[in-house]
């Protein structure tokens, strides 16, 4: 049961742009590569977890399309509204996810956003990364790896690329 | 003639680490990769240019590197001491590379550092790019993309993986 951050991002290192939209992802993905694995990947995921605003932003795209996968929110406050699609956390990550390792199967889904991402590599819980890189320069925008925090080795395992000129790299934690 | 972004970064893209030391590069490749091409694009390389920082750098390996091509240091002042391997430019990169452009032949190897790459970017100067990324985290250091530029398409036109994990990807801008 691995923590995997399956992620995509301009070659630059954003995740977003300085809105929070990702409407460049559409652009400079194509239908003709496919899924980039996407619906694979999926299957494999037992759980999500994700940050306040990338929960804000997934709920503002409309129906939620995680549906039947449990979703745990780290946020410090618990957002106004119904939300019967997720868990509100805001504990340590260590414990949360050591809890979540023992209640529920398959992998989990760290989705994001940066500073999610910051804590889970800092307390060392991301497994493995598959890392989507997009073939445009943002500029600027919500960066992938935001904040320092301990360095590390990685092991590469696989690199494809797709016709469209996506990248996609993953690695496990060393 | 083209301007060629040729650098290496971490994952998290950095190309250097926070005292602009480079010894991870060492430590995250292998003899065993080759050269990662360096030989046949260096054979391509007609001119350097790089920043300041990067050039008082170079010159503290030893011996200079680069004997033979014509490197310009973009520096707002001439750093101390005699440089005989170099010429100093402080103008407008634009003016710089259409001189450089009419001079010299072969390709131009845009070596580093940040502030100098952004410039670049900025001007629409770089041709292409070949990322080499190493299979590390650093977490913190010198980023290779900093600052806000305008964005834009890049167009994927080859990745190489070798057998340490490090992974060379190269762009031209579309």
């Amino acid at each position: 049961m691995a923590v995997v951050l399956y992620i995509a991002a301009s070659l630059d290192g954003f995740v977003a742009d300085r809105d929070g939209g990702i409407d460049w992802l559409d652009q400079a993905t194509s239908k003709a590569d496919g899924d980039y694995g996407y619906a694979d990947f999926y299957a494999s995921v037992g759980t999500l977890v994700m940050g306040r605003r990338t929960y804000e932003q997934v709920r503002g795209f409309g129906a939620w399309p995680y549906l039947g996968k449990p979703t745990v929110v780290f946020s410090s406050h618990r957002p106004d509204g119904e939300h019967p699609e997720a868990e509100f956390a805001s504990g340590d990550p260590d414990e949360v996810i050591a809890s979540l390792r023992s209640q529920v199967e398959g992998d989990i889904w760290l989705v994001g956003g940066g500073d999610l991402i910051a804590s889970f590599r800092a307390a060392g819980l991301i497994d493995t990364i598959i890392l989507t890189i997009l073939p445009v320069l943002l500029g600027e925008g919500v960066p992938l790896f935001a904040g320092a925090q301990p360095g590390g080795g990685l092991r590469h395992v696989e690199t494809h690329t797709f016709e469209s000129g996506v990248v996609q790299l993953r690695y496990d934690f060393a």
